[in-house]
């Protein structure tokens, strides 16, 4: 390949670090483990957030914003959430510098020393429920639905852009009701709307379950996931949502009133996505020729490059696309024209190819004398002759195929790569020369899947929820299993 | 009033921080000088970031995503940057806490101490450059025309809900360019877009100008600013556009080959409004009753409230509303209809003015059996009773009469409150008396600027771009002068 991409086949990993890197999206800093999102990253990132903030909205929630810091002393109140999340955390100390005395530059004044250090938040729970002790008395109080859009910092000490990073951007849900059901509900409720959202706008298949209790978010009852598989057969996280009962409440005195004048804690959810979406959305379907983009959340669905000798050519093939462009856009189709005249149409070519446009449309003097365009798949790569009068109609339904097709291929995939096993030499076999998912019975205890972990590394991704709940033996110690889980090798 | 506001003649400054909190905008946190967003300031906020978000994509930007921390060395490379904004700053010393041994919680790991500290961004300027070093080579890479939208702290010692936080939200545009007169033009440009913003969506009318020496960014050659004046006679800065001349390029190495292939550093500009733009579109409008919000920002621009006695009047009432809020929806406008049974029509109403809804609807038993409803104007708080058969047309008209009112009110009191004064003694006077902007001639060195506002409190606002540059003499050494300035106490 012209692009001098590494191929998935020869290091799926270094193909990964440098597609990621070559299609614009991110690199790294001069801060150690954080990204630089470049704008061609951060475009397809504001897609996500529009689609995922107008899901959280039509489902009741708004929009608020807490503190980036947090005093060291909110996280020793939730006795789990602090072995969880105070541990690699970027701490202020000191809240001014000083010129130093020997010349040196800049540096700490240690007269302006904090009182209580402040945690960069990893996660808000803690903030917020200090926050909603103050905006809940009654049941009338309640239920908050409320979201955050934030960065957050957890000091990582291997990164990798998107999938692991120091700072990264999310959202975090973070909801209060009266009941332990209502609470549930919505946990449930945006697991769903993640699927929802993973699948149908980033074309990648995912299984949703439950977190075992030692992969569980530190502070909650229970962790609902979405989990999905890339290219590679590695698992890949996509989302959370937890039940946190009324831990946070009870750690943070969050009670109310119900319409009897009882008092009772508050029960809680949180659930997040993270920039870590970009990993999966690139790591899914993309090739060895770059970046492949689903209709639904590329930043250009369509670009169109003229083909032409000179002036006259360059002034015909415009006019056509001037016309098309138009038309595109009544459509609502996002659509760029590339008449750089800094670069010729095989430069172009390989340039969307390597940033993953969907559609491309070459229009050359041929084609303007038949009255065709030439359109080129980025998921196929195939290309067709197509009438210009047609081409609309065209685009609209490729443009769903497309979509269409990339879940498809994902799915088949990952069906492909789910093995179901019965014995744990079997296992070590599929997870060696196969991959992917794993569906064993286990025998429940956080020992045997620790152990297994040790010797495999492969983890539990999720008790799925959809599974047929046939009990039989765990493939480790042979005890009783209520149903299988899925394991994995994961991001 | 029964919302218990003090009003703005008993005490601006506290009528302001009641409004703040009794309007659910914003209020402080656990974590000295930070705020909370809450849902409904939050989403006036979200109105401005979509509208400026708009205007600047229009305008050729892109968004993208920088660290969080800054290097403390970073700092150092601007020689004038540092001194602005390196002192006053959140300090990152260590990356870890863990179990204290003596059982007293946790505490900061003095194992994990940073090689180098790192510095909570105050603004991204080091940071963004020392990137762009990476991203430019040629003018083919220019211009680069990046905005982010991103929190940002400086330690403030007094805050100010809005005003003035330890942390606020704010964009900051970042762009790079091949000459001197495009970067000129740019600045130019973004302080033409604030206006536009803050005049045609905030309804606050602005004087464009520049800044003094004194007055301008910590590394700026010269700083566009638009300046509002707020009821009590203060001014605000509402959004600034510096011009950086080639001072980060050469700070940072950042040089361009031309056409010719002759190196040379890159023109720069940086410019940012943020959650301040908040505090001036409350203390621009608002009155005794609370909140006053002009319709393009207003989250919801209409709300309806059901008068009734008993279900057959909320069910005719609601019938009435139902299809209201349908026409109204197909023509664009935010309608909330508050059929709340828990709470009194009466309460409601003071609920809405509070909270500065621009048109209430009220329905009762008489409007259902006379086809008419009650419209209310939160500017003016006059009623009219209108044929539910035109009230559609009848507020789409009254939301742009209240948004040109505001605009309007907002002007008249800039004129009357802006004053061209001949003496010193006058200028005091003035200053002292009525307040308000002070036009007057000043000799143009920063010592007399220090002086007067070492005596006065009062600061040069701006060098008025639409001045009428007609010469005079200093009010304060009686020096030549080239032109007027504008006065003011600030916020």
């Amino acid at each position: 390949m012209a692009k001098n991409l590494t191929s998935r086949a020869e290091d799926y990993s270094k193909w990964y670090n440098e597609l990621v890197i070559k299609a614009d999206l991110a690199e790294n800093s001069g801060v150690r483990g954080c990204m630089v999102i470049k704008p061609y990253g951060f475009a397809i990132w504001e897609k996500m957030q529009a689609e995922l903030d107008r899901m959280f909205k039509e489902t009741g929630h708004q929009n608020a914003y807490f503190p980036l810091f947090i005093p060291k002393s909110y996280f020793s109140k939730e006795a789990s959430h602090v072995d969880g999340f105070a541990k690699e955390c970027a701490v202020v100390t000191h809240y001014r510098l000083k010129n130093d005395e020997n010349g040196n530059g800049i540096v700490v004044d240690p007269a302006a020393k904090l009182e209580e250090e402040l945690i960069v938040r990893p996660t808000s729970e803690t903030i917020i429920w200090d926050t909603y002790r103050k905006w809940i008395q009654s049941y009338r109080d309640l239920p908050i639905l409320v979201n955050q859009w934030a960065n957050v910092v957890r000091w990582e000490m291997r990164t990798r852009l998107f999938l692991r990073t120091a700072e990264f951007l999310w959202q975090e849900g973070h909801t209060a009701h009266a009941t332990r059901e209502e609470a549930i509900t919505e946990a449930e409720q945006m697991m769903n709307v993640y699927a929802d959202f993973v699948e149908n706008y980033m074309a990648v298949p995912v299984i949703k379950g439950l977190k075992t209790e030692s992969e569980r978010f530190a502070g909650a009852l229970e962790t609902y996931c979405i989990e999905a598989l890339m290219q590679d057969g590695k698992a890949l996280q996509a989302g959370t949502s937890h039940f946190l009962g009324q831990n946070f409440a009870k750690a943070f005195d969050v009670k109310f009133a119900d319409k009897e004048g009882k008092l009772d804690h508050v029960w809680a959810t949180s659930w997040g996505v993270s920039t870590r979406l970009m990993g999966a959305l690139i790591m899914t379907h993309s090739d060895d020729n770059g970046l492949v983009l689903p209709p639904n959340l590329a930043p250009d669905q369509v670009v169109i490059v003229p083909i032409y000798r000179n002036e006259e050519q360059l002034a015909a093939a415009s006019e056509v696309a001037e016309k098309l462009m138009t038309e595109l856009r009544s459509q609502g189709i996002r659509v760029k024209f590339d008449n750089r005249d800094t670069h010729k149409p095989g430069w172009k070519f390989n340039e969307y190819e390597l940033k993953g446009v969907p559609v491309r449309i070459a229009i050359g003097p041929k084609d303007v004398e038949n009255g065709t365009v030439e359109i080129a798949r980025r998921d196929t790569l195939s290309k067709e002759l197509v009438a210009v009068d047609n081409a609309v109609s065209y685009i609209t339904n490729v443009m769903e195929e497309i979509q269409k097709n990339l879940y498809t291929k994902a799915a088949t995939y990952r069906e492909e790569n789910t093995t179901v096993v019965s014995s744990y030499e079997e296992f070590k076999e599929v997870l060696e020369k196969k991959g992917g998912f794993i569906s064993a019975h286990w025998d429940g205890t956080a020992e045997t899947e620790e152990r297994v972990k040790n010797e495999t590394k492969a983890t539990i991704r999720c008790i799925p929820l959809d599974d047929d709940n046939e009990p039989g033996t765990c493939i480790f110690t042979g005890k009783p299993s209520a149903r299988k889980v899925l394991f994995a090798k994961a991001y």
